[in-house]
């Protein structure tokens, strides 16, 4: 692939993401100023912006334009770094740095810190609401798959799974449940979201699903493998976490060759679900090639 | 008024709302059990379900059933319990009792709680997609509603003051500021996606969210002045704690006499918002009176 189209593509799309997420969101002056931006510190961290570039990618895929994903772009943004702001508190993964900055926590305290990532989840919602309704989907369909992929069943399940996992030895199937939760729904539901907005056929829905699916496990499997091979330098964020939290991952479990064939495995079903889009899914194969080819 | 058939109504009303809260929220053996566990133990803490009764009460002043209205009823409830257990929080208040028992992060640890939470607030947007659509109003109405009422500007905004307030003396508009976020914002949207589900009319909506607002300052002024004069047995939270954090409140800023006079004014004027409805607003007016003719 053109590395140099993609990579401006990607660029130019996390601004537009950017742009959207500023218009969406209150200005850093409203009060509470506090509130504000710490919600906008940790959000214009300078985060890749994987989940919005999926759901414009997927809008695309499907013969859509950008313009009504932008929203769902924006929501699952913001679903993301709520979560990440939760997850870095001391109670929690206790983190101080996160894309290459000391942790919102740090930064603002900890109360403002749950504030900020409660009041981030809620204006996703507010943003999923705002996502014009199509010929076969509504606000009630947008609404209820972000909060499925978000809830206690998924986003949460991953994030519970991984708290009580600390320490302990898990199972294959454990872990598994714990990248479905943390990371494949969220993606999944962002190209669903982004897909929808385009008025996606049921076939098309099926397999952005499909894909974002494997393209969620397989990024989680890599970022476990990063976690143990790369610095914190390389990361922009603390690396050998896992190692010193005594958690299972991957390559705990089964070791660095077989979690690299796993990588691979996961890798080729998620673009194989891309069949059904013919040319139009090369963009969003070129991605997925961008996320999973990394040194690992 | 006749506070027998009123008990009644308020008794058969939480347990039909007890009854939908359960059918909404995963079973608390739904992996993983400890997450569910938590948000059922907060959930089913035998609070007031003021929220959820005002909801219901809402839909059949404006002449509707309350089945439509039983999604919105159960989602400002998990709104305001996820409000609770976050509020409680080391971080935050720092609070070991309420509604009679050990709060949830005293039972179930900080981690597990800030997710109890965050899980809870994503289930209230699933259960506000579920509210039927009418003719005036759809889904998108339910949720950028409850989006802004629990969002940045109000009720996290509200929380976000009240804990930069602490250890402070502030303005009395800076008190309401507070009252208007924590309390009266999440009574409105309860009244008013209650209406919405019984096909208000402009006018009728614009009513209840005058009765809102009001009876939720009322309410909370009447909080401050119990939480000075009242025992914690009898609160069934601990009692003295403004003092103890050395919050403003009404009482510590005008005097308790004051105070009272401020509570009675607010009443009426929620009252007198009631007017439209003519004697179909009679339980809502016996409601206010139930909730702000306490021994204050």
């Amino acid at each position: 692939m053109n590395i140099a189209e993609l990579t401006t593509y990607l660029t130019e799309t996390s601004r537009e993401v950017d742009r959207a997420l500023d218009r969406l969101l209150p200005a850093a002056a409203v009060k509470p100023a506090t509130l504000h931006r710490a919600m906008r510190y940790s959000l214009f961290a300078g985060g890749k912006r994987m989940r919005p570039v999926l759901a414009l990618a997927a809008a695309e895929a499907c013969g859509g334009k950008r313009e009504p994903a932008l929203p769902a772009a924006a929501a699952v943004e913001c679903v993301h770094t709520y979560s990440l702001i939760h997850d870095d508190l001391p109670c929690m993964d206790d983190d101080d740095l996160r894309r290459g900055r000391p942790t919102c926590h740090k930064v603002f305290g900890e109360g403002i810190a749950v504030l900020a990532g409660d009041a981030l989840v809620t204006a996703a919602f507010e943003m999923a609401a705002r996502i014009p309704p199509t010929k076969r989907y509504g606000v009630v369909d947008y609404v209820r798959d972000l909060a499925a992929a978000a809830g206690s069943r998924a986003l949460i399940a991953g994030q519970v799974a991984d708290l009580e996992a600390e320490g302990k030895k898990i199972s294959r199937g454990q872990l598994r449940f714990i990248h479905e939760g943390k990371t494949a729904a969220m993606l999944r539901v962002s190209l669903r979201l982004g897909a929808m907005s385009a008025n996606a056929t049921p076939r098309q829905l099926a397999a952005v699903s499909e894909f974002g699916q494997k393209l969620g496990l397989a990024f989680q499997v890599i970022d476990d493998i990063l976690d143990l091979t790369q610095t914190s330098e390389k990361l922009g964020k603390s690396a050998g976490k896992d190692l010193k939290a005594e958690k299972s991952t991957y390559p705990s479990l089964l070791g660095l060759p077989a979690s690299r064939r796993i990588a691979r495995q996961l890798t080729k079903e998620a673009v194989a679900a891309l069949k059904p889009f013919g040319k139009n899914g090369l963009r969003l194969r070129q991605i997925a090639d961008y996320l999973l080819v990394r040194e690992y």
